[in-house]
């Protein structure tokens, strides 16, 4: 159980953060000033990436920090779950990071699954842009009409037509649709209906260019829209693809879902804990250079002890969730279920209960576009929802601890 | 201690309730639909009032649902603050409900200062046409470069030149002032600075068209520009007016800030109450109807025991303000100083807990425009900080329940 | 929703807080003393009542502060529930007030009981005494066998022989069993068992030395005995009893809990509201009169907005439980359900967190014989208990809540 | 930052486990109840030792598991404090073993101290037989008269009078000082006056049959007397003791008090760890085997949400304190400041949060004897106090974290 990351992690991690430090946070207000001034809103058609962080991109490659998400020696950085934790945390300082280090999410899931499961067509097909960060892509999951916190509710169907498949369904919560270079969708829908719960369910590559799919429109997450990558809702109309694009094989859906799942909660939750210390920061910063009543804000009533509970708990989600990562490398996704469903509840939770409390020590300022508060504020509300809801994670963690006790429940299912 | 409403109140809260309902909600959500459409955001000068808003308004005008929240029997209802807090609570159940039944905030609080302060011809002026509904106002108290929660602090200069008032400052979070027909500013300033703290400042009637006022720009709140009204940052560089503009005298603002603050928290609170009530209601919806691991929502893990802890909760805020605003109607707000911080701490964080279960319930859809609850909760957050933040008015109730200790305190000091 | 109490109430009221705290709180802190200074601990045998308590009763019975809970005219003060309810937060401030004004639970309950079902025989026999404070009571509900928050659970049995009834059944927390006066318990069994569950028990009258009837032991609560009363476990073995003694009848059992539990609650919760702002006074006491690091502790760290949240947290639970109080004498106690739940889960739950902070602010001292607070603490405790547990009454809630939207969910089951 | 303990780390952990499920665990439940039955309560001059504790320390001293804490290789295990805080959390799960191991607060403390600071004479005398586990020790700091929350309000006196120090002053909560076997006290007063706080103090030895030593009382906590140990107070009234028992030297008591703390707070916080998990284990197995409305308590309502939530917390509470551990191992007690403090606020507050679920999911069972949850919460709720109260605790994590700030404020401090 040592989650000392390895001299190589932190050779990343000291240049990935310096590199943010030097590089990226000083164009940060810059670049979402400018995007606000542009006044796009709802409009994607007209979202445009920034050279800025082209520019970037294109730095950040050089430098080597790039894909370092991925275990492959070869095409990422060959980083462990938990080497790659602490640089995942780093990141989670700028809103910017991931994008121009390449492992902005979901496109970090996406290139995972094509990486597992993909044949080398598919590999040469999306796998390479997506790692050279030319193009990007969506995960059509969740559907607007049916509750996705139990994922075997969804409904949407792929039918097999000759060589080709068949797709219908509606889906939302697409992130990153409708970035410009937005280029390659998974698509989950059922395969085999007459198979069992975890078997029915198949997923499928489709170009955004197949006739039949169609972006409706963008959704806001918290107010914001997010562009130019975008949360948005998409129709698929009998879109017709070739069998070729099948992951897996039909009735697998599930099986890549969870492959997909593990470390990408890992990378999720430790950007959850940068994102914390950032606010965290914020607030203290506010905190010592506004005064009320004689004072610095800090040193009025219980604000000290707040910024005590606020850092004890970040520290604990940290270690929580580098527990879970160096789970994970143990003992797999599978192994490490309960450390990962722990996670997924504590680290958004405790982003949103810090960032609360950084937007009330910065008053007005807190909840305008001044500060990045209400952005971190809305990823952390969505990241409660988002890859399963906290009372899901909850039920999964309940249902392992009482499998501890399961001769109990048996010698009472006998008494009954 | 009866809180009971009168007959008069109990009419037009059942009047208001059918008018809500029949007339307004209906056309709620397809005027956002169409506001949203418009993908106005920042730029304000394109902001626009819906014919839909201006029917309304009018036919409850006629229906006599119209500045029910003046106590003046003529200009008003004349109804008790206890009278119209059941009311304020129904208007909370609609985002358009306050506008339209021209009892909407900024413009209530600041119909209640020139109604108890103003002259004649400043109440023909901007009275007159404030409660008929033709023109809105915005206050201007707030600035962006000190801690306001001290509001001692506010550091905006009025100086005297012969016959007029000269301002300068730099405001923020004035809300309503990028509504089209926001004509009149009420302009908060040290016009005394050798004055004790409490007598150092004055209130000034600013037309928005006075040379030198200035609207820099509209700030999001929670990512909503809240078109459109909106919270602007407005800067006044030596703005000239008569000196028939200042409200009562000089060193008499905070004088008026006390006045218009106790009744406008009770509405404030109710307001938020009706909107509590109406996210429980959406929630409780929504877990009916939507089925997760073959059962509805609501029946799933803790969430009945949730909707109970969220009912006692909306309940025992409601007793609350009611029993604050009956102790405005018995003692004044002075006498009722520590109830009405103990509602303005405990209404909104009820609000924003019954919005974030509610969001949690709704998954997905939650966060987004379908569903009212992200503005439901940028109105509680911000409510959090608006009008004093949580911790200020944690520290009036402090302040008065240890003053019941006096002599023991004294004692102490005479040991020391 | 008038909570004014009566004239009637109010004279009381001044004059059960004089009485309290002329001739009460003097003498409380020797009382306990002496009391642990017998050390008699388990050994209830030895128990005794005290000449002071013996004292106070006639005084306190001689200045007409006796019996005020009872709603008759002429047996009680004829208070209706909402007048009594201020009483009962008076008689919370003391530990020993309850008993020296006739008004202890579960005294007040079984009187009430008599009052209400009791036959002229039974009146006769022993709700006189009990009015007349000369003997005291038991209630035997709980079993240590079941789960008794599912009151449907109890399955002591009561089966006829002839002109008696014989009854069977362990039952614990039969709280005041100890006591060298108890003479009468009510015991509740299974009369009907083929009837359906809510008309299934019958309550009946048992005197204590009825052969067959053996108290075991004493329960601690949180450590303490609770002497002179104590908390019994109690054993029925062929216990004969004349069918004289079977309250209203057969299957009946379940009509007088509900009718013994509204009133009931509201007593319990006013008293832990009284218990509640003695705790907060003692904390504020302790706070004002101790100093560390050069402050006293009042005025360190958060202990001042822990005092507003807690004086917040305690105004909201008085406010709902006099609205219950005076829904009970609106609108019934089954009327008032919801209600009546609200506060038995709000109020003990104020209590314990009120209790434990006062603890806080006293350090050592607090968790030791030095201060009543553990005491206090242990009476919140249970009281989240006793009575039904906070689920059972979050769970009445929220079936409350959801039969206000039959309609949808009767559609749902429609579709499904 | 690795947290594997090492194979001598496991091999005794492994084997206290078993020791305590084999041969401790089966007669708990039986000494409690034996203890209880004797009703000695306050009157600790007739508190005795069980012969099954002697038995069972004889056994555990056979077995190699006997001072495990001590870092010395000799006298103890050697083991790292890492090492030694899995052996700690196993000793959690038993109210006797830490006795039974002679790893029982506060000897562990006292031997700690006289390892690292006793003189030869000093170890000889107290330190041996302390290790033999034939004497036990008390700890004399706390006073009744100062809120030692603030240690250097800590007034006894120590005086010089020729080869003699003589000692005044009232202690109290000197836990163990009602042992039969408790021969000596540590002492703490104030020696040097006029130095500045922190080397005011000096601690001294003291045996417990020196004149002028008087146990005046055993207090309780949480209405347990904690027999045969105890918590006193007790009055040093001139007591003379050689100069030779002074410890290290005058005004060197915050130097030994700091040097105790570190390692003991991660023992106190390792226990309540494996407490927690006991009580979890309580909770769930109740939850399981009793059944209410038709099913297993553990199904109903929120019960498997909560259960998830207190694994949660404990997973985090310990991943946390193995870090301290660790950290004190790598960095020394005064580096590892932050990680002490946190763990003392996290541990005992998560162990009384999930003691009082337990007691909940208990009902009346929970409160009385017949669990040992009312002990765990007596255990949790002084923990919160002793040691230094949370606040305190607080405000050194609260100091550290803007100690990174340092510039910032300073820069303020010139501007101001």
């Amino acid at each position: 159980m040592d989650f000392t990351p390895s001299p190589r992690s932190q050779d990343f991690l000291s240049r990935a953060r310096s590199f943010i430090e030097e590089s990226i946070a000083p164009i940060e207000e810059s670049y979402f000033t400018e995007l606000l001034s542009k006044n796009h809103g709802a409009d994607w058609t007209k979202w445009e990436v920034s050279p800025l962080i082209e520019d970037l991109k294109a730095k950040a490659r050089s430098a080597g920090l790039w894909n370092l998400f991925l275990p492959d020696k070869k095409l990422g950085a060959g980083l462990s779950t938990l080497d790659y934790a602490p640089i995942a945390e780093a990141t989670g300082h700028s809103l910017l990071a991931p994008e121009i280090f390449n492992c902005n999410a979901p496109d970090t899931g996406n290139m995972e699954v094509l990486w597992h499961c993909g044949t080398e067509e598919q590999k040469e097909a999306w796998l390479k842009p997506l790692l050279a960060g030319e193009i990007r892509s969506a995960f059509c999951m969740t559907e607007p009409d049916a509750a996705s916190s139990d994922a075997t509710n969804i409904a949407a169907a792929i039918t097999e037509d000759g060589d080709h498949l068949v797709l219908n369904g509606r889906k939302w919560w697409a992130t990153g649709i409708g970035h410009p270079r937005c280029r390659i969708l998974i698509f989950m829908g059922v395969s085999n209906p007459e198979a069992d719960r975890h078997h029915r369910h198949a997923m499928v590559l489709v170009p955004i260019e197949t006739p039949g799919v169609t972006v409706k429109r963008m959704l806001t997450a918290f107010g914001e829209y997010d562009e130019p990558y975008g949360h948005g809702e998409v129709w698929f109309e009998n879109v017709r693809v070739p069998k070729a694009n099948l992951l897996l094989g039909p009735g697998r859906g599930f099986e890549i879902a969870q492959m997909r799942l593990g470390p990408g909660r890992i990378h999720h939750c430790m950007r959850a804990i940068g994102a914390a210390e950032r606010a965290l920061e914020l607030m203290i910063r506010r905190g010592i250079t506004r005064t009320a009543f004689g004072k610095p804000l800090i040193n009025l009533g219980g604000n000290r002890e707040l910024i005590a509970d606020l850092r004890m708990a970040i520290d604990q989600a940290r270690l929580l969730t580098l527990h879970a990562a160096w789970k994970i490398d143990d003992a797999g996704a599978l192994g490490a279920m309960n450390e990962i469903s722990a996670i997924k509840v504590v680290a958004p939770n405790v982003l949103q209960r810090v960032v609360d409390e950084a937007i009330q020590m910065h008053g007005g300022a807190g909840v305008c576009h001044d500060f990045p508060l209400t952005a971190l504020f809305s990823m952390a509300r969505s990241l409660r929802i988002a890859d399963g809801p906290d009372a899901v994670h909850r039920g999964v963690i309940a249902r392992l601890e009482l499998g501890k006790y399961k001769s109990l429940i048996d010698a009472q299912h006998g008494k009954g």
